[in-house]
């Protein structure tokens, strides 16, 4: 099947949050997401955004019942390691259920990799549900590694009140 | 003890070089630090940086017996939560051992958390090592949660000549 990855723009807002909302649903954390079309619009299109997003298109012929052609986006920002210095973070990496198998979610992990090699990256680092087996499979199939399991590090997070709390000096 | 925190500058990056390998020499990874205070200088203080960080000073009457003033720091870069928005990552906290239990740590954090809630940001993230009970511990008495054990995140990652073949179109 045809299909193009392109930057993100503006427009594209309004179907990367539905597709935020689709793959929320598939990790079963729907009532987790609190980010709107306005947000993504606000947050990675102004000045200094903090993230940046690429989307997957087909051609109008392979359009969803709905009438979605954008099927597939990852979003991504720059990051650093203290060890092995410039590194880019994917936050998301999704492709619709029904355009799964045929190598777009490879072709925007892909433009991932190659946007993080011209930047001067040296790694490319992301997380995974662990019982999300066929994603963890496609990773390790793309030589990539489980940090977690290898060395051991744990994600942690501080937010709402705790980190309201943490900030009063 | 007196100790002040303020946003860190180009000429700190040599004493940063030397507390990152301090930290991986602690983490029993130091054969893993690629970044040299060059790396630094050039990510952390040209335009578009990979990464901001503060230091910890204490005034020159206790600097260490090597002669050290700038005895802490923080690395962090602002990110991208698609469930969340804005939110902040802070790479490295580190304070040298013989400074630990004045609450240097803590300031440091708290500096960090500032900066988040300021740039509009709703989560602080960070990873820990899991054997490295007294940092988990602190970092829970904060208020932060561990994210892998809570919901089953595992960092992911893709590097050196996977991150090149992965990036083959």
């Amino acid at each position: 099947m045809d299909f193009s990855i392109r930057a993100a723009n503006v427009e594209d807002c309004k179907d990367i949050a539905r597709m935020i909302r689709e793959l929320a649903e598939y990790e079963k954390m729907a009532d987790h997401v609190k980010v709107t079309q306005r947000d993504l619009e606000q947050d990675g299109f102004s000045k200094n955004p903090f993230f940046h997003g690429i989307v997957a298109e087909v051609p109008e012929q392979h359009r969803t019942k709905e009438g979605h052609t954008k099927i597939g986006y990852a979003l991504y920002f720059y990051s650093y390691s203290s060890w092995a210095g410039r590194a880019i973070y994917m936050e998301d990496l999704y492709v619709m259920p029904e355009f799964r198998g045929k190598g777009i979610g490879k072709a925007l992990m892909s433009k991932v990799a190659q946007l993080g090699l011209a930047a001067g990256c040296n790694q490319l680092n992301f997380t995974v549900l662990d019982w999300n087996k066929s994603s963890v499979d496609f990773y390790l199939s793309q030589g990539c590694f489980d940090v977690t399991d290898k060395i051991g590090y744990h994600c942690m997070r501080c937010e709402g009140e705790a980190l309201e709390h943490l900030a009063q000096p």
